[in-house]
């Protein structure tokens, strides 16, 4: 018996790219959280620095496939309360140094918890064409003071792609929605970070089958572009999760009725993790989150 | 083929808004504590104070749709007991002066669970138009004395909707039983509160089907009425349940039992959580769970 | 379509009465642990203290239905060993003093675990008429030295019910079965608690299906109760299990051969939670308990 | 309906002794581990003193039925090493003298874990005749220096029983098998507990269907018999488990074998616990363990 | 009945040693990562040392069959940071001391994981060709000063085999197709760890429905053989895990497509644990990673 010949292989190849994809709209097609156009947007207190040519591209890593998107949240541990004041007043400052150390390759972004989450107080959002240099940028925070007392209490990491199922080709009239649509909104406020994972059974569905039960999935979510701003990262292998799903708006209403919505779709059947935890913040810039977590 | 046209995304966006709504009586309908009503009521103690035209209005906050409440548990941790008696003293006070700052958007009830959970021994109830108000109240009340040596130890986040399954159209008697009865026991001294999840088989039922199950759900819980209070807040997709089901009882041998119809019923069967944590707690004031906690 | 009339809920709620009572004998049925009649058991150095008219009764506590139950488990922390063997020589009296404080709302046993769970050193039961008393005694042992230094690591609370499924009228032979043997072994030395969850499966048979179930339950255990004592409380709502069960013996081999002929019958089949955890001490006097573990 | 007599109760108590019994060949049959036989052997420092009157018989409680064994596991807190040089010096030799004061009650074995388990740093197995006094020896070594510096992360107590399914009468092949059999390679430096739990399918199965199961499951056991030794302890009711399984070894390829071939027969598909955790150390003296942890 | 003969025992015996083999190529068939080919190989700073006769062979051991591998994950504790500089600046040359000593028996792998998962700091590999050589390396590990500042967080122990199911004689084809193919792409900077256990139904399997599921397997992963790097460890018995699966690439995209058509088959639906934890890091020297996590 031969099981496998070079032509096969490729098309199992070929298969495999199609298959790999975005199953929710890429960032690129729904205007995804800009410096520009909120209030509170993280790193905006940095748009005042000029461009240098080595600084991140900060559009560009949050619309292309292929960047490594890092979340890591943290708890500020009790005896970051027992340093003076006078060091804690130093803590945003330190990291914005780092920051500024790393721009060229990584760029990052700072949400509050505390209040909303009993594992965290805040967490942080990294991008970067490089897992090693998001590795280096931790590392370096880490060892900061506000960095060196806080505890990670979760990390995931994942990859953008390209989008797979609704694609003109595959799914011409949701494609057209999900590009059609623009959100116009207020700024959004608050950003919702849900790991999701697929059984067995999801995996083992056909290509035609899973683009099916995508565009299901898909069709009720159009209402929600105009309100919700969503992005994709790929995890499968390198975490505990299949993807990472994240999500900004201003109305948390409407996104409730956004999830009700994928909820009640047979693609959640195949589901064995949505959240756990799920992750609800207030966009902040750096130094807001971790002036407010120093009592500043 | 085209999946999908601009009517019957419309009928979707209707079809969402009759499906996300209310399973359980709202608090409305069900005279759900107000300061007035108990003895030992979170807050009673504020009653004095002249109510301000600035001061969030505590009876629509709680009865209102599109109010976010927020529960939040902590344990006071053992270095607590370890300042002096004199530090201890001012921790209520320094409290309650946070809450007064906040008074105009987020109002606060505050519930003691030591020795009945081990997962925590006080929890806080908040009620506010805007989330984000709710989470700079509790910035400031873990940057107290008393919060600072609290660890958070669940936080569970929801929205509060307008009524949907049992509602005067599409069920009406039962929506009369629902309005008939009204909560004639003594002033409630506890408070449960119980987390629920449902599984994709319940979301992917169709509106009449759900509607069936809250019907057969609904009428044991009637003669009910009389003995326990209850609220309910969604959170799908805000945090890692779809509901938030709060009760206040007086006689804890009558909630046993309208929670024992309730696990009587096939919806019982959708249910992937119910409970993990249920939280029980005495209704006290703030100053009364801080003097409680501080061992004064 | 009427879905309900006042008829249909006064049947309903009579048919909740019969629903909500105890699998298990009722502890008066079977010679449930009293101060007088083990060597080491619990309060039985209270005996000597004149029965004031104010002192709860203990018989009556231990065999009534409508009894609030709390089990409580704790670690010692490390810290406390640190304290002057003079500081932990006071602690056992400090607590007999909280005991005789509430001793006209709470009767109080104690148990020492330690060597037996990693997860506690030692566990108390409280009885009460009022969970609110039970709470503030609590609040009062958790004050004292020793309770100050112990982390609280589960917490279970249930009331006691009249006996549901094997009554004189509806299985008149089991029912004979329970009140016709006694505890004839020797005073117990151990106690075991095992909280018990079942899943909607079982909530929703009829109560006919369900009594046939407990019928097969009880048969095989009544060869035990020459040498096992048991006590139900139940826990749905205010609590995350159904169930808490308690057992005294002094025979953990017969015990552990009871227990295996319940596995052994269909009933468990329905169990979501049996154990998790399961918890066995030695029983003792409080001042025993904590004299052991203070190294006296 | 009658649903019981005298007879049949009588009948089902003898079915009962049946069934409770051991699936794995007792230690007698397989020359469990004795001090004499193994270079590391636990205890063997204790050969030389007089073998006193009132000392526990070691080949006895190894081998009888009605003997408790507990399993204790321990991680050494990082505070231990703060301790001087001098003070974990001593450690040791505090240990044997507790030891050495409940030897005519208990026996007691130690393993090194650290290196091979995160959760804990070595584990004791403690034989008695009596629970109470295993857990009076334990309170004493938790007062030691080393012990109170030792926080415990794991706790099994279980039974042994006498041989149920493979015997002489029901499976005679097997049975001589088992018999038949004697461990002939070197001494075993390596120790597993792999703690069992059954669902309830398998405890409502027949008892001729278990033995058939029992007999498959034993079959492929018999070529490991050479060089893995085996004990089984009985918990169901008096821990979360519903075996404890110990092995010694010197050949940790071939228990990997042995545990493949357990895993590949249909006894398999009614576990629902199987390790979590699985332990595993190295056979060593109570004065080795010691003496290994405390740096010396 | 007679259940088992001589004959039977060894043909048993035999069809044993066919199952428990590999299920993914061996090291040797597949260039596994050795010191000489990429710029931050673990222990490449060793290679200037003459290759004593009493070092062990790192080839050798990175390819054999019934070589013990050992993966322990460690998070720094915060009080190693409040060690003076000097005494951290210490820690590499002193844990590379501990490395020497032990050189003869154990090699010793190092990773970063900081940055990447929340559950530790950075992890170990170590390779011997007896588990108490590995725990006596482990054990003096943890004995330096930054071992003792470092919690150990998870270990998972397993033994290599040879190849078994995509052997030259049962499957030729795809057999050609693993030795074939060699890794081509830039020396990999990340390596991943993923415990892997499989259900009972698995192990009930035929040995030819097995090898079918393990061919179907197989064949995608081919094309990723030029990327990806992988060894493959036998846990079922000494650890709760069947495999520990240990992966090299450059390319995390690829790798993350690989993952992806290894969910894709059959295969995947006997799984019950695949990650949890999956384990990324940096392969760095153990000098690297000390002083890395030393601040220097």
């Amino acid at each position: 018996m031969k099981l496998f010949s070079t032509s096969r292989l490729l098309a199992f190849g070929t298969a495999l790219t199609l298959t790999l994809a975005v199953g929710m709209g890429c960032a690129a097609a729904q205007g995804m959280a800009k410096p520009g156009d909120m209030k509170a947007a993280p790193m905006a207190d940095m748009k005042a620095a000029p461009m240098a040519p080595m600084m991140a591209d900060r559009a560009k890593l949050l619309t292309s496939p292929g960047v490594f998107g890092n979340f890591s949240t943290y708890k500020v541990r009790a005896d970051y309360y027992k340093l003076t004041a006078a060091d804690r007043k130093m803590a945003a400052a330190e990291i914005l140094k780092v920051i500024d150390k790393h721009k060229d390759k990584v760029i990052v972004d700072a949400y509050l918890t505390r209040g909303f989450k009993a594992q965290s107080d805040y967490f942080l959002r990294i991008h970067s064409m490089d897992p090693a240099a998001t590795q280096s940028f931790l590392v370096d925070f880490r060892a900061t003071r506000f960095g060196m007392h806080s505890d990670v209490t979760e990390n995931l990491v994942g990859i953008t792609k390209a989008l797979n199922y609704i694609t003109k080709d595959k799914s011409k009239d949701l494609n057209a929605g999900l590009s059609g649509a623009t959100y116009s909104g207020d700024a959004p406020r608050f950003a919702i970070v849900i790991p999701v994972k697929k059984n067995a059974e999801w995996w083992n569905l056909t290509d035609e089958q899973r683009l099916k039960e995508m565009e299901t999935h898909t069709m009720p979510t159009l209402p929600y572009l105009v309100n919700v701003k969503r992005k994709l990262y790929h995890s499968t292998g390198i975490d505990d999760t299949d993807f990472i799903t994240y999500f900004e708006t201003n109305d948390l209403g409407a996104f409730n009725n956004l999830l009700l919505s994928l909820a009640s779709v047979p693609e959640n059947k195949y589901h064995v993790r949505w959240g756990n935890p799920t992750i609800l913040g207030t966009i902040q810039t750096v130094e807001t989150v971790v002036k407010t977590l120093s009592g500043m």
